[in-house]
């Protein structure tokens, strides 16, 4: 079969405020080759990223990701990796080509595994999925009260393994961001797992995030999560160097597998964390996987959104025994949540995995997303290269 | 004065081909700010980087670019670093967001240069500008012969340096590449500086990489530029540390001063190429030139479009008397030449330098940009987001 289409929705919440929830807006991505529909979505702003795909060629290294996209053959999953490699070299000096892309080459495995009746962890060739500790990814609230009170609540729903994110953290004083680590350790107990997200707020100021690590282990915490800029490698590996018993953590903004790379060589990450939706898709992220297996590093999903990028984001580390905790969106938007027909539950263990069904498992009932829908026109020379298509 | 407004000229040759001439198109802006204007130029897709400025917001870490720039205070150039920091922060998850700011930032040094009738160089703290060779950036025929007689016509103009890059080399046998560069050696006569340009070609094979190295040294090439991925800093480092005569060039791809640094610390470089279009402006090609100096690294512009992209990718090493070299487009578009109203013209001597007049020095007329001008029109849940500018 060949690339027939590729259609991307555009999804928001009515209201978008600016709290970092990545799952106030959305853009679906629908693959269809040969009577085969397959389902991605980007971890991106949608405007930009579909704007790339659809915009006209610059010159012969920076051509719209459609273009190495649409009318190629989908038979194996080593086409996929050809038409990865396309999009990387013709696109290159278009930077938000790997965010388009990621959600379009999630499509097309889930069209692929539909095809072949796999599940896309099978293709990627792993013998079976194994179960993840789900950890209910949260935000700080805005004072320690707050961030009690959301501890005890994902508590309350089951979870064993809970992070916390933004918020105040790094933007007050030391003892203040103590009071909160110590909330979020009150409300979760004493045997949960505790990580802590930074969100970049450091900068490269390793002094700053240093002086945080004395509270972050006494909570007995699992690991920091960016506490600096994406490439300040030299400041992730410095604080690594401190031998604090907090790991490093960090990853999510890499959009392609050497970003990565850097962050485990060089800047001496205990867990990596990748973004399906912005790495260019799940082969990427599955090298990325079986590196970090190699050198000793773990491998975790990063997932803010709904139960497609879930799926999506589990099978690059199904087969990895070892590497078994897992982001789990805990708190999504309702548009998150009416995204996706269907949905990952955790087990009577509490655990997830990757589904086993064809794909990646997920289904959409596109008409139910009318209310989220965002109507979107581009015009260009008075020809239409992009219109919101219709729900069906 | 504050950013009052800033307005996006998309500009296209009406036929765009797949030659790697990223002077096809142009996305010129124009920033004006209590009664100053200021130009810059982003060197990227122009469609995908308006969308990045106006697009709606996502969330808290993806806003579009235009939410850290209109309305901020334009005093001194520390007001523009603030702005990039803004930037940096809340748009981190929108990756084309950098190559917008790009020609954002350009055109704020412009107006506060202009503002304070000084030359942007000077506001960077540099004492003079000094004066450069320029190097002819051409690509190579797609035969020996046809080399050979671009580099027999840029003589003619007068340079006494010379880069040939991208078309056949890395595609055909070693042997094949042999005879480009031995084509471009005998067009330039002895005495002229060659380079090479690889675009890539080679991933991250090291091997076939060296295995050009023999001839780029009989023709006593200065560097072989960008051999690998841009993000493949063992394979830059593996390269270099074969200790040819021939040094490794690269950088072009940094859109932050990150990814310059990792270039020059992990990969090695000898020379770093920074295209002010697509690092995000002036200030920080300035930083990286700066930290280029400071470890014996050449510093180099990445310019191939106009002469206020040329203009802008000269401030950030004009103080820089032992950085010599630099890139001048030789054989632009139409539009490139057409985009500016006067030029960086060579002295006596053949060198250029970036101008003592205030700003970058470059004047537009922009009804004259009528026959380049791309219609275009975004429009969201039926507001018009962007549409083309009149040219007045």
């Amino acid at each position: 079969m060949n690339v027939d289409a590729v259609d991307f929705f555009y999804l928001s919440m009515p209201d978008v405020t600016v709290d970092v929830d990545g799952s106030q807006d959305a853009l679906l991505v629908r693959v269809s080759a040969g009577g085969q529909t397959g389902w991605g979505e980007c971890e991106a702003a949608p405007l930009p990223s579909i704007a790339a795909f659809v915009c006209p060629m610059s010159h012969g290294a920076c051509r719209p990701v459609s273009a190495s996209v649409l009318g190629q053959k989908l038979e194996t999953p080593e086409d996929i990796r050809r038409i990865a490699a396309m999009v990387a070299y013709d696109s290159m000096d278009l930077l938000q080509a790997q965010h388009t892309f990621s959600g379009v080459e999630m499509a097309l495995w889930d069209a692929l595994g539909r095809k072949l009746d796999e599940p896309v962890w099978s293709l990627l060739g792993y013998d079976r999925s194994e179960a993840k500790i789900p950890y209910a990814s949260l935000l700080f609230g805005d004072t320690p009260q707050e961030t009690l009170e959301r501890a005890k609540n994902a508590l309350s729903e089951g979870f064993s393994a809970f992070k916390f994110g933004w918020g105040p953290i790094g933007r007050r004083s030391v003892s203040d961001d103590a009071d909160q680590f110590a909330a979020a350790r009150e409300g979760i107990g004493t045997y949960g797992h505790l990580m802590v997200d930074a969100g970049q707020i450091f900068g490269d100021d390793v002094g700053a995030a240093s002086a945080r690590l004395q509270a972050l282990e006494t909570e007995r915490t699992l690991w920091i999560e960016e506490p600096f800029q994406a490439g300040a490698l030299e400041a992730y590996a410095s604080l690594a160097r401190q031998g604090s018993s907090v790991c490093t953590a960090g990853g999510e903004a890499a959009h392609n597998v050497n970003m990565a790379e850097h962050l485990m060589t060089y800047g001496k990450v205990g867990y990596i964390q990748i973004d399906c939706g912005r790495i260019g898709g799940i082969g990427p992220a599955k090298t990325v996987a079986a590196s970090a297996a190699a050198q000793g590093v773990t491998y975790v999903n990063h997932t803010f959104t709904s139960h497609l990028a879930l799926s999506a984001s589990l099978q690059p580390f199904a087969g990895l025994y070892d590497h078994n905790i897992c982001e789990f969106p805990a708190q999504p938007s309702r548009l998150a949540i009416d995204l996706t027909a269907n949905y990952l539950h955790r087990d009577s263990n509490g655990l997830v995995k990757a589904p086993e069904t064809p794909g990646l498992g997920i289904d959409i009932d596109l008409p139910s997303l009318a209310p989220y829908l965002v109507d979107t026109e581009i015009t260009v020379n008075g020809k239409v290269l992009y219109r919101t298509p219709t729900l069906e």
